[in-house]
């Protein structure tokens, strides 16, 4: 079995792939008339022409009188001209019809009440001076919309102004999701290890939404040839279009394609992108097969490169483009030749430049999506770009949005989500974005210009001090502030009543407990690595000091899955696992940003909710904080 | 009843009154739990933190096999390892549950079957290589979205691979929409003279659905104080926010002031803005109570203005700005000082520039915002713009619509909506913007790079001949390029069956016929005064010459209305009312081009579809038309 799976997918260029995609899809649109009122966002399946004119009479322009207007063709202030009610003229408000003995309108304004029914004018009205004509805004006959129109709300009014209650709009696509995997169970289940849950359904399902398809979730179906057969079969007759999800590659139970083949033709079969490469475009029964890889990043992408633009050519509209945003790389981005790399980045506004810092490259992280501000394409003739140079970013939020976002670098705390959550409170548009690199790699994102604030925990063996000294090594000439934030405890985080007692660092060597650890340039590292040194215990006699985790929680996952393991970190995390915490030490942990930053309104802005009374009630309620944002700044290098 | 009125409004800056309206906002949030499934667009009531790990036990990345990286450590292209199924290797496919005994994953195209269930590697597996740990994408505890955060497919993949199946968002606020006046009637129903239907509702329903909100149109209301009370009472129980529309300024049926005056506080009564001065903001039992202009276009700006940050602020979203474009003003643009000038406009990229011509000012003209490409606003401290000046619009289409809009200029035929609707068929993101501004207003565009195309069909009363001597006298110079289009009919529009037998000019003269006339420069207009002085008649003689139609349909809608009235069109205008034509003249309507685009992709598409077969035959078919774009186009000025 595993000797016979085709390894090799292909490696065609995406543009191509496209094309013959578009090329094999027959369309059938079908035309079906909708209220009006219910049209909202729907694509006009034919022009449309008005029914009736707009206005239907001649209208009153403003309040005033209907006259005649060769009876007052001598008024002047001189000579004012009576007017008598009923005979000579009518009141009319603003849309009042003109009755036909008259032929124009003088504003209310501009007359004089004489007496009962009498009223004079010191100036001449022209003909049909304020008076709006029949079919002034919308002419019988008139072409108001093309076909291939997204109805908007001025058009739903427009339609309803010509006469239409309804209009003829074009059937949605039906788009079947056919999940597919022995591992994938559906959300309501309880899950097991080795067990997904369905949720790419549910992101194919929104994307084919806002498309303006009509999506449809289909069962899950196991890894079996004739059960995919089946289902293929059943949703090519029913569907415009069928999305197969997972076993689109090339693995011992990625049938997807060979079963297309059998039942109908593959056109495509691996493209020269990554991620999101093993893509299959084929046909069964005459309806176009898309097979989207497993993974959440490649399959994104996937529906992005081939299912929006079917959507769009099947309604007969222009493929919606993401906003553009030249932006500078942050930090080098490599790339292979020969296929397209989609790298997922942060991007900020700093010292006025907006830096794009890429996200992790693995297409199984879904967060990496939620958390990306835009996506920057490298093409296959390029082998990457380099730090500081200018590449163009395709955006997922609006660039306001990325405007007021700071920029956080450096090592995790709870708390900086809380602080992002208050400060959104006060002004909605603002939010911190947050790298977790650890402190070291904070301090290193000032240097280079790529974050607004690094949270730091950094403890220097020599003096026992926090922050002050890494600050005044690494950032050389740099005005920067370190901003007093938090006292907070550090300690062992241990399972529940801490079976294995552990106390000291040398109980970790003793009792051949494995150690979770950090990463390299982590506070907490820093503090493990002094503990041992002090304790003259060497990394090797720690088992799992090798292996790196990312974030405090991460570590308390860990520990939580395994009784016999132990990490270092805060009390929060613990907390949030419902693991025991056994206190080490009390460290500083504060934010060192531009000084330029700090006297900047969003600088303001974040200074006083760290200042607010209830951010400070809210994180010290957590257990294991002190906040001391009362404390003065510290001011490095000042010019 | 007149003279008690308040005629004036206030004129108080927009951004005053926008600050004074979210400040008197009392905003009441509720939360509800939705299913994520239907969440798309939803926007989160408080932070969002997982429920469980993604993944949620360590998982092989890759098909390959799980073995224990120690065991590994020697095996060298000169030393391969073996190793055994079952005691010293798995077999994993992407996804599984690395079981408890491996800590590493080998790829399977890194192993060489020796026998059943005996393999060989030839490279050392490091530990932990291959497998996603427990939380790499989603750690337990994480917080996955902020507050106040809409949720996109994406979000809702990440909150199932979370753990939830429901998502808590702000319950969407509640937006009562009342129309008002005697004169508004119901879709449904029979219109009448006088009568205006219902759209605005409808407008505002679709507007506040776009930005979150959950709209609910009301029955209509009279214009009587207290019907006026007595719905503004029970909406503001019910409502978060009450639409009043119409009844806002200071007319005589003006009430809605002085009722939210009694009935509760008004903080605004006007503002400095053209269109959209008589708004009213107030607040009726804790409610704000919004009065909206009847005119659509201040209606939708002042629900822009308002409605739209008032419902952003309720959900705690930044106000989504629309897509700005520096454009260069085509026109001159007169602005009165004090008052902010909204000013729609088409906008089209002629000669690599983005050149925006305004529409009508009129606010009563809903075409205006349908066909509006966007928006400039004149401040109050300008008297206008100057032709040829920098200015930002606001966009209603995305730019690469725009830029591949052709914009038209000149005489107003029916084929020129066919010819837009073929192009767009045949490329979804092409199509033509049609000004009608007359065949000599159409040569001046082309002449100040306006517009790509103008559709003219100027008779020369020396020569008899159509557009030549025309383009020769005010396109001197100029590299352009006159396409034949087409041979169409002039005659007399008028009532079914002729009953005032028109057949000569003289017969207008003769019968005292009110005459339908077109607006200076258009060549309907040209061929009019040419036949009149070929008769000797003087234009005194003929009744309406004075007044001006825009388009050959308005002209029709005239003389539909009016048994007695006459007008001179074109066959298809005549029968698109079902009137009587009577053949004159037929004449050369043809398009004028710049060389530049006559010779750019989209001229070549242009001229394509022009010369298809099925649009000929389409045109043909409207009777009055013979199509001509087998002649050859005449080049002028070639350098």
């Amino acid at each position: 079995m595993v000797l016979k799976r085709k390894i090799y997918l292909e490696d065609k260029p995406r543009d191509i792939a496209l094309k013959e995609c578009l090329e094999h899809f027959e369309v059938n649109r079908v035309t079906e008339e909708v209220r009006v009122s219910e049209a909202l966002g729907r694509i006009t399946a034919q022009p449309i022409y008005a029914n009736r004119s707009m206005p239907h009479y001649h209208a009153s322009a403003m309040d005033g009188i209907a006259v005649r207007a060769e009876m007052t063709i001598d008024a002047h202030e001189n000579n004012p001209v009576h007017l008598h009610e009923g005979t000579e003229f009518v009141y009319v408000d603003t849309g009042n019809a003109i009755p036909p003995e008259y032929d124009a309108v003088i504003m209310i304004e501009d007359i004089n009440i004489v007496s009962e029914g009498v009223i004079e004018i010191i100036a001449p009205a022209t003909p049909w001076q304020r008076i709006r004509p029949i079919g002034e805004d919308i002419t019988y006959g008139e072409m108001l919309l093309p076909q291939g129109h997204e109805l908007r709300p001025v058009d739903m009014g427009a339609l309803l102004a010509a006469g239409m209650k309804a209009v003829p709009v074009i059937k949605q696509p039906l788009v079947h999701i056919i999940p597919s995997g022995n591992e994938i169970v559906p959300v309501e289940e309880n899950i097991q290890p080795g067990k997904i849950i369905e949720f790419n359904g549910t992101i194919f399902s929104g994307l084919v939404t806002e498309w303006g398809g009509q999506p449809e979730i289909q069962p899950i179906v196991k890894d079996e040839p004739e059960a995919i057969k089946e289902a293929l079969l059943k949703s090519s007759e029913a569907a415009d279009v069928v999305i197969i999800n997972a076993g689109s590659s090339a693995g011992s139970k990625d049938y997807t394609a060979s079963v297309i083949e059998e039942i109908g033709e593959v056109f495509t079969h691996g493209i020269a992108t990554r991620p999101g490469k093993p893509v299959i475009i084929g046909k069964v029964n005459g309806t176009m097969v898309i097979g989207v890889p497993g993974y959440p990043v490649s399959a994104f992408l996937v529906m992005d490169w081939f299912v929006k633009p079917m959507l769009a050519y099947f309604l007969g509209i222009p493929v919606k483009e993401r906003q553009k945003l030249p932006v500078i790389a942050g930090r080098r981005i490599v790339s292979n030749m020969g296929s397209e790399d989609f790298i997922r980045v942060n991007i900020g506004k700093v010292n006025g430049k907006y830096i794009a810092n890429p996200l992790t490259r693995s297409s199984s992280v879904t967060m990496s999506l939620v958390k990306a501000d835009g996506i920057v394409v490298i093409p296959p003739e390029h082998l990457g770009v380099e730090q500081g140079n200018l590449i163009e970013a395709e955006l997922f939020r609006p660039v306001e949005e990325i405007e007021s976002t700071i920029l956080f670098s450096g090592s995790h705390d709870l708390c900086i989500d809380v602080l992002s959550t208050f400060l959104k409170e006060e002004n909605h548009s603002s939010k911190i974005t947050a790298s977790h690199t650890g402190s070291m790699a904070g301090l290193m994102a000032i240097k280079r210009g790529e974050a607004h604030i690094a949270g730091v925990h950094l403890l220097d063996p020599e003096t026992g001090e926090y922050n002050i000294s890494y600050v005044e090594r690494f950032l050389k000439d740099r005005e920067v502030v370190l901003v007093p934030f938090l006292k907070r405890k550090q300690g062992w985080i241990v399972a529940k009543n801490n079976p294995l007692n552990i106390q000291l660092v040398t109980d970790l060597k003793e009792k051949g407990v494995t150690f979770v650890n950090r990463q390299r340039g982590a506070g907490t590292r820093i503090l493990f690595d002094y503990l041992l040194s002090k304790e003259g215990v060497l990394p090797e006699e720690i088992i799992g000091y090798d292996r790196e985790m990312f974030t405090h929680l991460a570590v308390s996952a860990e520990v939580n899955m395994h009784q016999d393991h132990a990490g270092m970190g805060i009390y929060s995390a613990a907390k949030a696992m419902n693991l025991d915490f056994v206190p080490v030490a009390e460290e500083s942990y504060d934010l060192i940003m531009e000084k330029d930053f700090y006297e900047s309104d969003k600088g303001k802005k974040l200074i006083e909710v760290m200042k607010n009374k209830r951010f400070k009630r809210t994180v010290e309620e957590f257990g294991g904080y002190e906040v001391c944002t009362d404390k003065d700044p510290v001011f490095f290098n000042q010019k």
